[in-house]
């Protein structure tokens, strides 16, 4: 065996594992012989990776009934317990906390979340955390050693440690050990991500952009973030500070988007969504002042994201955040677009809307699991 | 052998090939025990793929005296036949064409190249192309027949097939079926690649980026253009227009770098190289007209490369193009980055030099043809 890998048999025992599991769960209740048709494997390579998951309670045998029937003694058949561990996904934002209960397979069995106040220093949001999770998690009955992986997101440049390296957003987050202090809470592993890093992959998971690859996420707001994804994989940037296009407006001492939106000359708060949503509003109504505004920030917005297309070259850009809630934020996106970029992308909104941030996460923990359970299985099959 | 990879036995033969030819290449004149001891393949595996080798030209037995002697009967040493082939590096430039002849390893044997008016048509430039090639492989001795591959970069965005998108620098170049046409004059495959990818690719093979895999290279001039590498790959985007980032200073109606580095409100010409040079000149000795010019010309600059750096996070810039080598590009260019990146990337200048464009289409013409090595083998090992 060692003389086809270059002498390296465990990554044989790994690819035999992660063919079987991944057969397992496509199919519905496969027999021992179903697996070797569709995997190619030897019945005996098959047979003993079927009985180690079941050692490590990844699978369990098929309840009569389960699949389909066949004449005479019927054969064993198999399924994958996506009972067997459970995963958290969550979002840490400005205003509020929300987090997503899933199964080993990421679908969603529960949800909570509470409201925080902007200005709460990061003692009082890590607390607001920890009691989402003890709320969903007594909701639900699962208890917390059945955690196999919790994904974490929100605002700022985070290290690949979970170290967030920078953050304006969210007071005393700059420096925090976010990872770091989370692992306290949970037994499982804990993975910290940007929050449009996240949105991104959700929106390519189960929103908007199922069918690309290569795509930018837009988290609109009056300071903007983006998230990407290159050829399916999430590009984080040598220092995870990929598509932070927000610092844009630095240059050349352009206006921040809190003064262009202003109407008064007084810059609006950066977080303000009900001000902001009060000039769309006006503009809406054909106030003069608002229009002006309106298409201010909107100019913005379209410069921030033509630069991560031009940079980029993505085949699709997904719209969210709150700006992605406000009418007339699309067309005039897809117009200015169409005249600046070279070969301009499809835009669409944000199909996940408030989930995406959650729901990323989830699927970060799920990653991390999926990529486990495929290494876990090396002592499984060294018997061979 | 098919249980082991879910029934795709050549997968593993050309896993083998790899392995061999890599370990071939890499040492000097290896027997087939040093063969065996580094791939950590059997002995019949390592024997049929090297016997495969010598049968395609590839490999030869090493000479006496090649590679160190020991005592006794001594074993047969092998070597890569460099000389099995060779490939050519093209550049295609508004005002020039020149090309790099290199062997198998990618060692450049000679190089030609000759002026081109700015204002030439396609078919004069493509003629000029085919001149500058048979001169080269006069001179040298190569027969076009030994030709493996040939890479070819110039301005403009370019297709997965060949075909120029779009290139405003180069008369008629624009829908020009560019790779379709080079290919009649060679009977080797023809890769077509925008020059600032190719760039890219060369410094990071034997340039300024050989320490890193993250990287953007600016081809910056009047109208930049830029390369980036991610994870070491070169980063083409969806449709091939990555680091077009020229095209954003059309946005909010700003100027163009032509009137910014104008002294007398008149826009310099695009490609006009002297004339520039002799602004940076003016501004070096004093006049202020011409420092306000350059200024504007490295705000413009600056700003163009923060949009890459904001977006993709690299770890290295490289600067290139003519303004590379201008004086007091770099060090604005450093300060700026710092104050508006939130992770500002290391900034140098260019290895390469003009030669980064014709050595990069050499390397994605080396990549092509190693490619081609590993592949071919799937017949010389089936008898196994």
């Amino acid at each position: 065996m060692g003389r086809l890998t270059g002498g390296d048999p465990s990554l044989l025992r790994r690819i035999n594992s992660t063919v079987v599991l991944h057969a397992l769960r496509a199919a519905d209740a496969p027999t021992l012989t179903d697996l070797v048709q569709v995997t190619g494997l030897s019945r005996p390579t098959v047979e003993g990776v079927v009985e180690g998951l079941i050692e490590a309670g990844l699978v369990a045998e098929a309840a009569a009934g389960e699949g389909a029937r066949r004449q005479g003694r019927p054969a064993r058949r198999f399924r994958f317990r996506t009972e067997a561990g459970h995963l958290l996904g969550i979002e840490i934002g400005p205003h509020r906390i929300a987090a997503l209960l899933s199964d080993l397979s990421g679908r969603v069995l529960d949800s909570a979340q509470r409201p925080v106040a902007e200005a709460a220093p990061a003692e009082e949001r890590l607390e607001r955390v920890r009691a989402v999770v003890a709320d969903l998690l007594r909701r639900s009955g699962v208890p917390r050693s059945a955690l196999r992986a919790v994904g974490v997101a929100g605002p700022g440049i985070v290290e690949a440690d979970g170290t967030v390296r920078l953050s304006t957003a969210l007071p005393g987050w700059t420096g925090l050990r976010l990872g770091e202090r989370l692992r306290r809470s949970f037994r499982c592993p804990v993975l910290v991500e940007n929050d449009a890093n996240a949105a991104a992959v959700a929106e390519h998971w189960q929103g908007a952009a199922t069918g690309s690859d290569d795509i930018v996420f837009v988290l609109a707001g009056l300071s903007p973030g983006a998230g990407s994804l290159i050829g399916g994989r999430l590009h984080r940037g040598f220092g995870g500070a990929a598509g932070e296009i927000g610092a844009l407006h630095l240059l050349g001492r352009e206006a921040t988007p809190e003064k262009l939106l202003s109407t008064t000359g007084t810059p609006l708060h950066p977080l303000d969504e009900a001000q902001v949503a009060a000039v769309f509003a006006a503009a809406r109504e054909g106030a003069a002042q608002a229009r002006e505004a309106v298409d201010r920030f909107l100019q913005r917005l379209v410069h921030d994201v033509a630069a991560l297309v031009l940079a980029l070259d993505p085949e699709l850009v997904v719209i969210g955040g709150w700006a992605a809630g406000l009418d007339g934020v699309l067309e005039p996106l897809r117009g200015e677009l169409a005249r600046y970029c070279l070969r301009p992308p499809q835009v669409v909104l944000s199909q996940l809307g408030e989930a995406a941030i959650a729901t990323g996460a989830l699927r970060l923990a799920l990653d991390h699991v999926e990529g486990e359970l495929f290494a876990v299985e090396g002592a499984v099959t060294s018997r061979q």
